[in-house]
């Protein structure tokens, strides 16, 4: 399929049943995640006034407010008015559900829908209220443009997701979230059928959830920056009303410095002299010997199981050295004497006991990688930061696991890598009956180095990307069309309130000083942050450091990169022939170089902009290079001897850290640099 | 002054006391409001690492709140580290206050301050925390670059407000505003020193506002969108920790359908069968006649008394044409027997006797301009939305007054115009004792065609150079002058957190279905909403319609369209030796020109975009016409017989409607045309 960014694209991977009747021609499947069968009928349903919609069967009333929130965005986007006197409503919508579902969400909830779309309604039949937002949600996505107005295709869907657990972790220890961030990021989930919100509660960095009976928590250990259980209260019901189950997560024992400077008679020895504000491995840790400790540990989980109902609880359990395990003289001797040989044994045996609490409140319990550790009870679930194999491994001993690893979007990597980075792939080396223990995946995001400001950008559009692959059949890997629909997912994302599409621009006006940015936007576009690591290396970041930077501003794997990325593929493959994709890129080329000296000039009148300069200067010999590669092999000529060197010696130079920024293009320019000859 | 969009310039209009020394090079005062006293010492006070700083003096916690943000502001606009361990505040900042200031705060609240900036640090001398609260924005917007890094000038300013009641009114009745979009209104009201939010919150299409004693009039008149009651106390607060007044509004006896859908009983006769979806003036009134009414109308109030706890208190009072008071037998007999001769003096009546209860709750009432009866109290406070004779007409009377009708945001007039406005001229014809009377003025953000993605973009800038009308010197006129520093803070304010910026490219996105708006965002930029009467008249919007068009991306008074008039005015000074300014508006003619066809691409494919289509052929013509007056005027050569008369057709025909938007730079091209010889 050739990628042609303005026009009509049929739907690419999917082998669609049959795709019937004149509707075709312009049709769009713009649906991600993709549903697991779908099938053509004739003609479409034409948006020509609001929905009439009846909802016979039983349901909550999250179901009518889910409906009136759906019918709100069909009006908008096919621009219609809203139901009320003197607009009759007429397009048919029939939402049928057998019963609301669970009172608590859990893992088996029923999520299975069908709609069936045709030219005179639309008719959702789901098990459960989620089933049925889910298929509004599939509803709004098939949306598009018909003659003078607005249609749905006719269409019929069958669809129930492929893993059970498709959650987004956000780390609110690190950097705080105000609650409206947080709902808008539960509204990007339902839009893409994710089910889990894994909220990092604690961290020591901050402890973000308020106790009445701990109430120094918060007091000692959050700068003042928390959520009231009213607030928390106020996501779990935001989070049920979409859909989406709501894990909160309590770090222990490690990741506590926060809850140590309020309670330093926990620590396992050292004290903490206030809020940790470095990252990375902290060797503060609550004391696993102490009696204290679990009846702590009891009162506070259970007073979060008051504003918490889900049945999982995640105690982290990740990254505790706890050097003062080793060394203080009450833990050595209750480890001797309980014969624990080493801090992994202790901690062990902390599980164990904090396992108690977790079922005596009828939960089960969850923990990062580490908890796996022998004698560990059946009932744990361990999400992996580590990998498959560990996964794997844990399933292979009788383990739940949710997996991780790949979905780190602080790695700064393209939607294209999480995006084919399977769970569980069906050649996986495990029995049908482990493959049952592997419940799904979380994407991570991490807050070493986010804001409220660029915490859309990092989590959207990528997720959406990892969200079809926890739903979508596992031989939907087809990139080109992941991208395509990526980008009209992004937009129905802004429509929802998510701002990754306009941050960026506002900190680029902060940087410049002015509403002038048409050329630093478009220099902007052709690059994107370096990864959490990189960053770190190059800035030293800790809590304490303003993201207020030329890297703040861009997004990672913005479109262009893959569209470059695209054409070169096309290009490469016949390049004497290809005069379009030659000109397309030549054009960007040009313009990025174009947007160099007003990008200067800004640069030196903001010093903060000007981190940036090296990557200006590097601009424009990049893509000069590149326009010369396309000379040459559009020409069929020889570059002069030494030319491929001295360019490679150019990218291998732009490839070295500078303003924590890389160019997106420079892997395409390789490969067009490589294949030219001399 | 010339208009250099991308030079450093100095301060324009004001006669600043002295600017000495070196800085002055490099010096920008960007402040907005200007102070009433400013002058400029020697050098600056360098931000190398972040303010360590001292408040002695008694205050509230308010303060430290607002210092806390002030400080998170500077580092961010100076890219420095937060405070906390391994991080040396090293700036030095005193904020010192005589008291906090009055428990609720009232028209008395002293807001002066003093803000004393040297080489080695910067104190804030005021009598409350309001004052030293507006420091800390001044403050702030001294921030600017200066060499590798950033610095404040030197200088001593001693500010205090012109007028004491500078005010926002939002109309949160006819469409609903979410708690967090009048946060960041109040933000940014506190970043322009504004002091009041006028919050209209009940109306024929909404009640909204949580009573628990009348719990049905959200029940049955908010579409289930209200403040409950945590929600005002909570923007109560929100507005009070920045230096800020609540003044609620209850519309009676008019504009009070949706209060009649819940209490029918209350009626003057017509019932409503529903919440008002139409906007203008309504039939529905509240009975004036039955005791029960001000029973009612007295717990009401006494409840809402608990929760917003300003002195004053807003009925309404406006526009009640109430024509069952004319026919409805028992109000008839009942204003025969009160000797009331028409429905003025019944409404009159009506107010004495709320009146009663607002005195009762120890607090003034407001009103629009139709409060203002013969035999009115005079404690109650006029608001004029008729104009400043209405104002003057009240003060000779012995009323207090506040000025609304030149601050209509919803006319879509350009800054300038509300700039110019002042609530009370040297020269008005009122005496000292009259004068006091006038106690400022309210910018009103009427919302029949508003929504939460478009309320910002409509409030502000604009309301920028209002505030700055309130509060600085009445000689402080220079429109260039303003709209320099008007762009500013159009970028301090979207640092706040304003989506005005940004909402307009997610609206073209969200019509165009792509990201690739950049040829489509140059031709918006060109264009504006028509003003509110003309869109009814276009488009009867009520409050069912989707406020999805194109009009809808776009936004009053784009950056470009004082520069173009500004460069104008330059150009024909002297067409044949000014070629700077030609050279720009040719090329921004020509640039807005090249966009046609790919904004004609994208009309075609997205049904709701092609509303506009006509404006893009319009561009065609009206930039060639441009470009051709421009070259005649240059080179000094005739145009044709009837070019000239041809030109004007052309732009009398592009002045007439289409999509609710009008282009920027016509009355410019109209002063090109006109200077061309024949």
């Amino acid at each position: 399929m050739k990628y042609t960014r303005s026009l009509s694209v049929l739907a690419g991977a999917m082998a669609l049943s049959t795709v019937a009747g004149v509707a075709q021609e312009r049709l769009q499947i713009n649906l991600m995640p993709m549903p697991s069968e779908i099938s053509f009928g004739t003609g479409s349903l034409s948006l020509a006034s609001t929905f009439a919609v009846e909802t016979p069967g039983t349901h909550d009333a999250r179901l009518e407010g889910a409906i009136g929130r759906a019918v709100r965005r069909l009006d908008f986007a096919a621009g219609l008015r809203h139901a009320g006197a003197g607009v009759v409503p007429g397009t048919k919508l029939v939402v049928k559900v057998q019963s609301p579902g669970e009172a608590v969400q859990s893992l088996n909830e029923d999520e299975t829908y069908t709609l069936e779309v045709t030219s005179t309604g639309a008719e959702i039949d789901a098990a459960t209220d989620v089933g049925a937002m889910h298929g509004l949600e599939t509803l709004i996505q098939l949306v598009q443009p018909s003659g003078e107005g607005y249609a749905i295709p006719a269409v019929h869907i069958h669809d129930t997701p492929r893993f059970r657990w498709r959650g987004l972790m956000v780390d609110c220890g690190r950097h705080f979230e105000p609650v409206p961030v947080l709902k808008r990021t539960l509204d990007g989930m339902a839009a893409v059928k994710l089910n889990v919100f894994h909220w990092h509660l604690t961290e020591d960095q901050g402890f973000r959830i308020e106790s009445k009976i701990y109430p120094k928590l918060t007091e000692k250990g959050s700068d003042g920056l928390f959520y009231t259980q009213q607030d928390a209260r106020e996501i779990v019901a935001y989070a049920r009303d979409r859909g989406i189950r709501v894990v909160p997560e309590f770090e222990m024992p490690g990741h506590s410095t926060a809850w140590l400077v309020a309670y330093p008679e926990m620590s396992s020895g050292t004290v903490p002299d206030g809020i940790r504000r470095e990252f990375g491995v902290s060797n503060y840790a609550v004391d696993p010997t102490r009696d204290e400790t679990y009846a702590f540990v009891d009162k506070f989980l259970g007073e979060m199981a008051e504003i918490f109902p889900d049945t999982y609880v995640h105690i982290g359990g990740d990254e505790s050295p706890a050097p003062d395990w080793k060394t203080n003289p009450r833990i050595v001797a209750f480890m001797k004497k309980h014969d624990l040989k080493d801090n992994e044994a202790l901690q062990a045996y902390f599980n164990t006991r904090v396992l108690k609490t977790v079922m005596r409140l009828h939960k089960h319990m969850m923990g990062w990688d580490e908890v796996l550790t022998p004698g560990l009870p059946k009932d744990v679930v361990v999400q992996s930061w580590r990998g498959t194999a560990s996964l794997v491994k844990g399933a292979k001993l009788g383990y739940q696991g949710v997996l991780s690893a790949p979905y780190y979007l602080d790695g700064m990597r393209p939607a294209s890598v999480h995006y084919l980075a399977d769970p569980l792939p069906s050649d996986a080396d495990v029995t049908p009956e482990q493959r049952k223990l592997i419940l799904g995946g979380e994407v991570t995001m991490w807050a070493e180095q986010l804001s409220e400001r660029t915490i859309d950008s990092r989590i959207w559009p990528r997720t959406a990307a990892v969200a079809e692959r926890f739903w979508s059949p596992e031989n939907l890997r087809d990139v080109d069309d992941m991208y395509r629909r990526l980008e009209r997912v992004s937009i129905e994302l802004e429509g929802l309130g998510l701002t990754h599409l306009q941050s960026g621009d506002a900190g680029l006006r902060e940087l410049a000083r002015t509403e002038q940015i048409d050329a630093l936007r478009t220099f902007a576009s052709a690059l994107e942050p370096v990864s959490f690591g990189e960053r770190y290396k190059a800035q030293r970041t800790d809590q304490l450091t303003s993201l207020d930077r030329f890297v703040d501003a861009v997004r990672p794997d913005p479109p262009t990169k893959h569209w470059f990325e695209m054409l070169t593929k096309q290009f490469l493959a016949n390049p004497t022939g290809d005069a379009t994709d030659r000109a397309q890129m030549e054009a960007w080329l040009t313009r990025l170089s174009s947007t160099v000296p007003e990008v200067q000039r800004q640069m030196k009148a903001s010093p903060r902009l000007n981190d940036a300069a090296l990557r200006a200067t590097q601009m424009v010999k990049l893509t000069q290079t590149g326009k010369d590669a396309l000379n040459y092999l559009a020409t069929g000529q020889k570059a002069p001897a030494g030319w491929k060197a001295k360019q490679l010696d150019l990218i291998a130079e732009a490839q070295k850290p500078s303003a924590i920024v890389r160019f997106t293009f420079i892997a395409a320019l390789t490969d067009l640099v490589k294949a030219v000859s001399e």
